[in-house]
């Protein structure tokens, strides 16, 4: 089997900064130390870390002293400020791409724009981002007419950059004034670009990562498109010999979240077929 | 012949308002009166004001008192300096909706923006909007990338939408921040959605309008785009027979410097057909 393997492909350097924060804390502090959420939504990392010591803690309630990370795609502004009112210490992971679209989110909402965030209500970033404007803004991934007023539009940092382009058209044709912030992450823009010619020219696509990893599924959804014949995986525990069967090549895609090893044992077992 | 007319057809509000101005103004007053360059783009009403004693003039050079009226397209911000240092009375009968595209433009360049101005730096409205920039504003109809810095969009008018909103998703994907006013007029947006969907269901569809209307030659694009049969003409005298051999049902569609009697004429005789 000929295999392509994506040239943006595993860890990228928001993912990579917050292991590399856990794993130095660890070194250097004694006693406990957890990440409030997972640090990234990859399990196989978490597990590791665990492993290190460092547990993930679904609750900020939960944690009661020693030190907490707060992960990759940030807290809410409540959670921070209890874990601070608490005198817990913290070290800081969260990407500076997701502070970005908090900030430039605040900076649109202080200036009198109505608010509106391009991605998933249900994500730790919108979360985080949404409790920075009091909750004030409109979360959606589908164009819905909002009437009157400035329109201030930001992106989750992971969104379908096609997507994001569709509702900002939408919203300036409907409108008078929009405010855009494209603040789709440059990563996730090259790999969606690369997930599309990439899986045109192969038989077969792999995309390797985390089951609730929101760049993996968007990277799952952009190669799915441009080639069918497209399945989503965490390991290479989860590869099915069946979807090689009258197969040549094979192009192999990894999120943001995805860590080398896993890339490359799913690269070493499908050259080998 | 079955003749289907554009519900939207005629003079637009910003044209009606300037003929009216002209024409009350005269009656008023006495002596010299011009206008700065043709009133509007239609020279059926521009020979009709000539013959009420208001002839266009070129340059303002060549005004040297009396009246001026300024045409809905606007005129540069020195033309209107020159004009007062020289005494002239002036009535302004510039196109509320022109000057809006002037203050968002003068907004966005105050504000720091790189000042993008989509339409036909030919067209006078645009010479007028760019006076007011002095000059420092890059006006295109092709997405081309501009390095660095923050984005400020504005549109002729009479641009097509389609197009317009082309260009600005282009300037999100490529840039961080843009800031888009949708100066496209209000008439102008349902005038070209009107023509896509009349142009679908006739036969053969007619454009009447000036040969010098911005309005009317993007009509016709967006005419021609939803049924090639289609023809621009200025008056009946343009008509073909030749064309409507065949055919059943005609559309009728009017610039918004269109006179209705140039309407009525041209749909008289294509019912009788």
């Amino acid at each position: 089997m000929e295999v392509f393997k994506a040239r943006y492909i595993g860890f990228c350097f928001g993912v990579r900064r917050a292991v590399q924060l856990c794993v130095t804390e660890r070194a250097k502090t004694e006693g406990d130390m957890c990440t409030l959420g997972p640090l990234i939504h990859n399990s196989q990392v978490v597990e590791r870390l665990k492993e290190q010591g460092i547990r993930p803690e679904d609750k900020v309630e939960q944690i009661t002293g020693g030190t907490v990370v707060l992960r990759t795609h940030g807290v809410t502004k409540w959670e921070e400020e209890l874990l601070r009112v608490k005198g817990v210490r913290i070290v800081d992971a969260t990407c500076p791409l997701v502070k970005r679209v908090r900030d430039r989110a605040v900076l649109l909402r202080q200036e009198g724009y109505r608010v509106v965030i391009v991605g998933d209500k249900e994500h730790p970033e919108v979360k985080s981002v949404l409790s920075y404007l009091d909750n004030d803004a409109i979360v959606l991934r589908r164009y819905q007419r909002i009437r009157g007023g400035r329109i201030g539009l930001v992106a989750q940092t992971t969104e379908e950059m096609a997507r994001f382009l569709n509702i900002a058209k939408m919203f300036i044709e409907d409108g008078s004034e929009v405010r855009v912030f494209n603040t789709v992450c440059r990563i996730t823009r090259l790999r969606q670009k690369e997930a599309k010619t990439l899986s045109r020219k192969v038989d077969i696509v792999l995309v390797v990562g985390g089951k609730t990893s929101s760049n993996t599924e968007k990277l799952f959804n952009a190669a799915k498109k441009a080639n069918p014949c497209c399945y989503k995986i965490e390991t290479s525990a989860d590869l099915d010999l069946e979807w090689f069967r009258d197969k040549k090549s094979v192009g192999i895609l990894g999120g943001t979240s995805t860590p080398p090893e896993s890339i490359e044992e799913v690269a070493t077992l499908v050259k080998s077929l």
